[in-house]
């Protein structure tokens, strides 16, 4: 007898496939032809260390050995494996929370245990792409129910790690996203601390947009910090701007997002969970949302506006969370910069109270951090934005900003780019109109969020009236090439600001 | 000025992905970091000869170089590449008919156009899998309307090739499947071309079963045949057996039905557009459809045996095709082998009028048969089975079939397996259920339909007594390792076949 042909040497092949475990072996290896597999098949690889279900993709190249099992990152990572460790791989078992997906496709609501069995199969990397791509169309065609939004985002919660603070009151401020430049949580977060609000805060890097609030602050201070070091610094400084990717809350929306973003489809039931089912793992007890409307933000009408604050507030409140939704204008973006470390800049002269400060940054972060200390208790309602203001002004926030970023690790300067070019005014008027979502392509094209100093910088602002040739925004790179090819794309988009002649 | 980023050195990775075009390069080559690709993005990349969307896999690894893209054998065909030439990356424009995905999946209804678009950019490769995986939970979700079918069925025809032939009648069979054995393609071939009804047969290869009538055929005679070689035989003999992936009839179906297998997700309307889209497409103006029903075969119950037929019937109508749907047994295999060889070795038996020859394979080739001829209006109504016996009893039939054969090139002896093991009663009684989904499974471990020779040979049906030890079927296959893996599966599946103790 021949060695056990479903042994297989594992083989990393640093294929980045995010979330989705994926195997490629030859198709003319004894495992495969014995097995029956074909490319798209289910496959369960064993390590000494643990299991997964990868998808299959079959090899007619020579760039794999017979024996060998070319395994992308997660599968790698989920097997704990070094390399030239033995696998084992077999055909995958059936999955039984797969027919709870089916059931719902063909019409049938899901009880609690069966979206808590296809959230713990889904964070357990037991789905395929397609599969969770059917699970979230079956919910977007079919709508969750009150009673499915909230299971769902209790079975996010309990799928993931839980953090518990020694605070009877946990501040957080969350933005529904889609507009450029609003960079208000560090002010936020440096004005709720300095008024004795605890606000432990996580935030995420970039995944579509220039610029996540992390990639931000990376730029003052360190921010990938473990659970422990947070901790400590909220004991001392009563808040924190840190990066979440360290701890594991609700990975399930880190998995589901992605789908949800390749395929554009945002359904109000999953972008509740996927709110709240953070905040209620971060233990955050009292949320303000921020919310800017507008016909190129992610909330595009006051309709959308209203259904989606009803049901998170209504599912919050199940949760005993309070959460307050605050409006704002999202036709245009917020600040000047865009980008990390443009964006910093801009928040750096909002809390150092400089008179260049962009207002419209500076009044939003105002109103949103007084709609927080108030409806965290802190303040009498409608108190809380003028003793926001105070705080700003007086520099107890710029103190306590620095003192976190210290605590963080050291605050430090942003960088600025090597190379710039302006965009300019075909034709003299009035700007009317700025589209949110080309600044951030825009943006991206420069090289944000990777290049860290890359983006664009807005010269005016919608009501600006403009000379022929007048600069409308600079945008920046620390490569020629990113600049380059922003520049082309500036050119063909020349709508990006509409200048309407008098 | 360096050279263009865009610019990438095409290599052949040898990667089956089926349809998905999937490109793989590097996160640190320029191009990524100026794009700002991320892993799961659809890239557009160009050829000299053409284009194609595909889905980026970013690699950390060293198997490619930072201006190499590496491609999966979709793409390297799509864009008709020869090694070393250059392509060019870069973001995919949007896809207008994801729009109509979208609205679908939000409760609108497709119109013709909408759905031509859709099936359309599908069959171009313009849609990733998850995409693909939206529509059809889409389509599942809030089933397709009887006017949305038609339209579906419509576009699929006209998105590939469409054959006609110079008769007015042509006859075809199709079966829905899930009966292992069920091999009555040849006979019906053989009787009704020998009664003069032309019956241009193209069949697909096994995707998920041990076996498809192309494979079976192809240890008779050759089945690759291009269009020209079909005409000539059909011309000639009033009909063939065919390979069908020479000619692409409604390309769409075969990239759908993919993807539904992989969710195992049968949505009705799909299955009625898939089974005629082919047909239409084909030229077939008079379809007899097998529909065997039980509890593990395709279609489970008479409840969906009848709405199904319903569908079919009314779709077909609408393209003014005649159509007849015949029920059957499908509570255990038909015939005994089960595997290419083993299959062809029963239609060669009933062809020759071997006393031996199973019984249920010739009256269910007989009654299908009987059918077509009556629907074709070659003979009344209650005498095509009459007529369809003294075809095959006299010997017209079994000559038919060997001419057909000679025509594409040669009949020859189906070869048999090396190995071979006897699967034996662990007591006795009778017995009462075979499990045509196991039984397949059992057969494809054993190797089947790669190793033709490989199957199932069935010595029991349903009713029949047996001895404890006595033989209920041998497992056959080319490889000892296959034969091996299978009598391990067939050793845990001990109800594979229940006996019923006396």
């Amino acid at each position: 007898m021949t060695a056990d042909p479903h042994q297989l040497v594992a083989r990393r092949l640093g294929i980045d496939t995010h979330s989705e475990a994926v195997v490629f072996l030859r198709k003319d290896s004894v495992i495969s032809r014995s097995e029956g597999f074909t490319s798209h098949n289910r496959i369960l690889l064993t390590s000494p260390k643990s299991q997964v279900i990868a998808t299959l993709y079959q090899v007619e190249g020579d760039f794999l050995r017979r024996n060998e099992a070319g395994l992308s990152n997660s599968t790698w990572r989920i097997l704990g494996l070094t390399e030239g460790e033995m696998i084992r791989a077999q055909h995958a078992p059936p999955i039984d929370s797969l027919s709870q997906v089916r059931r719902r496709i063909f019409g049938q609501r899901l009880d609690e245990d069966g979206i808590h069995r296809i959230i713990g199969d889904i964070v357990a990397g037991r789905y395929s792409a397609i599969e969770i791509a059917a699970f979230i169309t079956a919910c977007a065609a079919d709508p969750l129910s009150a009673d499915e939004i909230i299971a769902l985002t209790r079975a996010m919660v309990s799928n993931g790690e839980r953090l518990h603070w020694g605070s009877a009151v946990v501040a957080d401020k969350h933005s529904v996203g889609g507009l450029p430049g609003n960079r208000t949580t560090p002010i936020i977060v440096a004005i709720c601390a300095a008024l004795g609000v605890t606000m432990p805060k996580t935030s995420s890097r970039a995944i579509t947009s220039p610029a996540g609030t992390a990639d931000t602050m990376e730029t003052l201070a360190p921010v990938t910090l473990d659970q422990k070091a947070i901790r400590a610094i909220v004991e001392q400084e009563g808040g924190c701007i840190a990066w979440g990717g360290a701890v594991a809350l609700s990975p399930a929306d880190d998995i589901l997002i992605r789908i949800e973003r390749a395929l554009d489809i945002d359904s109000e039931g999953q972008l509740i969970a996927s709110i709240l089912s953070k905040k209620i793992a971060a233990g955050v007890t009292h949320l303000v949302v921020d919310m800017p409307v507008g016909p190129t933000a992610k909330v595009r009408s006051k309709d959308a506006a209203m259904t989606l604050e009803k049901g998170l507030v209504r599912v919050a409140g199940n949760f005993g969370m309070q959460l307050r939704v605050v409006w704002g204008d999202g036709t245009q973006p917020i600040g000047r910069g865009i980008g990390p470390a443009l964006e910093a800049r801009d928040v750096l002269s909002v809390l150092r109270c400089d008179p260049e400060a962009p207002n419209d940054l500076r009044e939003r972060s105002l109103e949103l951090a007084g709609a927080l200390l108030e409806l965290a208790g802190k303040l009498p309602d409608r108190q809380g934005k003028t003793e926001a203001t105070r705080a700003l002004d007086d520099g107890r926030a710029w103190s306590k900003f620095q003192r976190i970023c210290a605590a963080q690790g050291g605050m430090r300067e942003p960088a600025t780019a090597r190379f710039g070019q302006a965009l300019v005014a075909p034709h003299g008027g009035t700007v009317t109109a700025i589209d949110n979502r080309r600044i951030s392509r825009l943006a991206k094209l420069a090289g944000a969020p990777e290049d860290k100093t890359a983006g664009v910088d807005l010269h005016v602002r919608i009501g600006d009236k403009v000379a022929p040739g007048a600069a409308l925004c600079t945008v920046q790179s620390q490569a020629e090439g990113g600049l380059a090819y922003a520049m082309t794309y500036a050119a063909a988009n020349a709508d990006l600001f509409r200048i309407t002649p008098p």
